[in-house]
């Protein structure tokens, strides 16, 4: 029986990063991962290939350039799933070869099979129908989550789909109803808008993406709407029915599919297909976690302390701590970001081999939403500081004002600075448009490092580019704030 | 005779901002602009028009997605050279708006015509063959550049060419030869290479773009050599001759016209076209400079100190402040950029009226070439850290290796961050490849602020963004570090 110091279930971001990390400090490592593929819902299923479809459906409909063109241009006629999924495959399977070959240059044992704790320390892996046991000192759970599946929604991979069967969508279709304005709705909703099929997107709260700034919000709805995207906000779905092809119906696909869409309201919507993108699930159910004495909640999701140690939460107001075993990723729940989870990986090793690490200020992880147009925050919003008393200004840039947005033809990008009305430091930066999630670092590394907004009056930036926003909203901000 | 508190002549980017600054501090500006159109090189022949034909180049030929696509994609055939003027023209446009609409919201009297000194105070404007007289406390020289034009080198607009003329090129050439690797020739040698033109680059140093990192300098024109440029690099251009069509040569234009350059060491080259881009000069000489008491140099640029005041250099050793006028932007001379002429502008109006800024770190500032790929640094390369002998660690990431490079299909990028050995403080940043000029500040950021490089280990990015190159070069470089 194999003894190594450290065993890690799950070979997606946190498993990875945890993985290098325990191989880096000279430590003996196995990392366990069921599926036929490396990488987790990240590089399979989740944020690469949809950052793919993206990016292709972008590039494909000749959309990132619109400002210029006008909507009739279109760098390729009649895009075909295998257009897109042919750049997605690319991809990923660039991934697994770096993720493999990163295993091998730093000595981790990848083991393909089926994990589940039989002890304490001990650990069962099957695979074609054989069991091979492993012991180790420390464990990590990354096992990641998988889309929530309700028995109510008759998912059948062609009409009916998950955001995991999306991809494997044979024809773009007509029209889409996607249910569930959280960032999995949101972005595919965008993508499938980009590639002219009618979407409509049904959410039960009264706006998409409810952590974003609302003006931000407001301005994103709009443009999705611009983009011929019909919301359907603050409407609850009671029924999902596939219907049967009988011929006649104009609504119908290809395949002569239909899918409907009850809503509470008494509306009815049909449409070709129907994303279901309502909450994720953790896959805990088969780990024997009992043997250990973890507990997980009804979404199969695993708590644990600021060290990223799994609890037992038998009795609620005394948490257990199982020392030996950690858990991160998305079975730990939010963020659940593949940026947060690379990072909760190294930090429960280091943790679990008594290496310190920096604290970090979860304050300024950012966000990053790759809809159409491109998402980006950090640290607060105005409600949030509106809630806390905190006196602000806001500062704002529109791309169109700069000479990097007229380049791009991007006439709708905005950043917006908010600003400490007393001691001008930046309490939040809100960014929409091309490279959002790329120059809300730059903010991100000021609020880090204790700069105001005087510094980005003061400082040069290249010209032309979006960077120049910064310095564009400090000015709009501080403005605001000599008549105060 | 109209007095002001301040008269800025040239309305490029320092004299914009200079004049918006002077009104915010409740100035009387007046600004006066010779030719038909405001904004300067910058605005109609230099800086934006050769980034909108960039991205309109880079576009259209399905360059900026080349990494999936192979090099036989391309979203248009046929480009002609109206396709790209006309995105060129589109921003030229808007941005006229914008300027005339920032001077008019100000109160900014923008005033068309040729100036001159006609005393201290005094300056005429000539129009239409009328003259008006102005006065005003301050003055600023904002007048700019153009190319050099030796007369040895037979401009003539069709076929031998200067950066000005470059866009007015009613057709693409087959063939081009560029002549100087500065910022501007190779730029332009790129964009065209991009369109499928056959380019010849000469300079006479052993590199392009001298200032660069060797390391980067070295990567980018392996690039550009895999673009098909030809780089005949050490070479002196000893004659241009523009040779009279006789047709029969196959290597002549439709228009029949052949260029050839002859090089010291005794080749010839032709091509259909010429692009000589070797220095810009001041436009001073009709300013009758000599009437208020300041000199300029042989290639009509000014001295100023470090207030921007212009100075007499009649005795070199003791120059005189003439305190009243100040001068800024391109006609100062090094660095030439649309970046620092903003700042150098607001920087005069502000010393000029009492107003203190803040101290600004020129080592700070930003470099931003637009080739293709996109090249960007701040702080000190490898050669300078050495030269002075500061102990440092070079860590670099590689596009390829993130996945937002993969996404892109970048697989050439890369960031390079140089940290001192000992304190890990960042002295230098290098970028090469897709948005490096917008990266670039981040690290930049960091410097300002006094970040060391485990700021970056220690910072969550969004992902996927090539911003996490920033994590993965810290970590290169720390990693070697931790051997030393």
């Amino acid at each position: 029986m194999k003894h190594y110091d450290c065993i890690i279930i799950g070979t997606g971001p946190a498993g990875q990063k945890a993985a290098i990390q325990a191989a880096k400090l000279g430590k003996t490592v196995a990392i366990i991962e069921k599926s036929k593929v490396v990488g987790g819902a990240q590089v399979n299923t989740g944020t690469n290939p949809s950052k793919a479809l993206r990016e292709a459906a972008l590039h494909l409909t000749g959309n990132s350039r619109r400002g210029w063109t006008g909507r009739s241009y279109r760098v390729k006629k009649d895009i075909t799933i295998a257009d897109l999924v042919s750049v997605s495959d690319q991809v990923i399977r660039h991934e697994w070869e770096v993720i493999r070959d990163q295993f091998d240059r730093n000595g981790v044992d990848l083991i393909w099979g089926t994990a589940h704790f039989e002890g304490p320390n001990l650990i069962q892996v099957q695979r074609d129908g054989e069991n091979e046991m492993l012991t180790a000192d420390k464990f990590l759970v990354a096992v990641g989550t998988r889309p929530a599946l309700p028995k109510t929604v008759p998912f059948n991979k062609t009409d009916v789909l998950s955001s995991d069967s999306l991809l494997a969508l044979g024809k773009l279709p007509k029209t889409m109803i996607v249910v569930g304005g959280g960032v999995i709705g949101v972005e595919y909703a965008c993508i499938m808008a980009t590639l002219d099929v009618r979407v409509t997107l049904i959410e039960g709260r009264d706006q998409v993406l409810g952590f974003l700034d609302d003006e931000i919000a407001g301005a994103f709805q709009y443009l999705m709407r611009q983009d011929g995207i019909t919301l359907r906000l603050g409407e609850k779905v009671t029924a999902i029915n596939a219907m049967t092809p009988e011929g006649g119906d104009g609504s119908r696909s290809v395949n002569g599919s239909l899918v409907e869409a009850v809503l509470e309201s008494g509306k009815r919507i049909r449409a070709e297909t129907l994303l279901y993108a309502v909450g994720r699930q953790g896959v805990c159910g088969k780990l024997a976690l009992e043997n250990v004495g973890i507990t997980y909640d009804d979404r199969e999701r695993l708590q644990v302390n600021e060290h990223y140690q799994c609890l037992n939460m038998e009795d609620p107001e005394n948490p257990r701590v199982i020392e030996h075993v950690y858990a991160a990723g998305d079975v730990i729940g939010f963020p659940a970001l593949a940026s947060t989870s690379f990072e909760q990986g190294r930090r429960a090793i280091c943790h679990a081999f008594g290496v310190e690490v920096e604290s970090w200020n979860q304050e300024l992880f950012p966000f990053g939403i790759y809809a159409v147009p491109e998402i980006s925050m950090v640290g607060m919003t105005e409600k949030q500081l509106t809630e806390k008393g905190i006196p602000y200004e806001a500062g704002i840039a529109n791309y169109r004002e700069i000479a990097r947005g007229q380049l791009l033809g991007d006439d709708s990008g905005m950043l917006k600075l908010l600003i400490h009305q007393e001691t001008h430091e930046i309490l939040g930066v809100h960014a929409m448009g091309t490279g959002a999630t790329e120059l809300i670092h730059i903010g991100q590394t000021c609020m880090a490092l204790g700069g105001k907004a005087e510094f980005f009056i003061n400082n040069v930036f290249n010209f032309p580019t979006l960077a120049e926003a910064y310095k564009i909203a400090a000015y709009n901000g501080l403005n605001k704030l000599a008549h105060v």
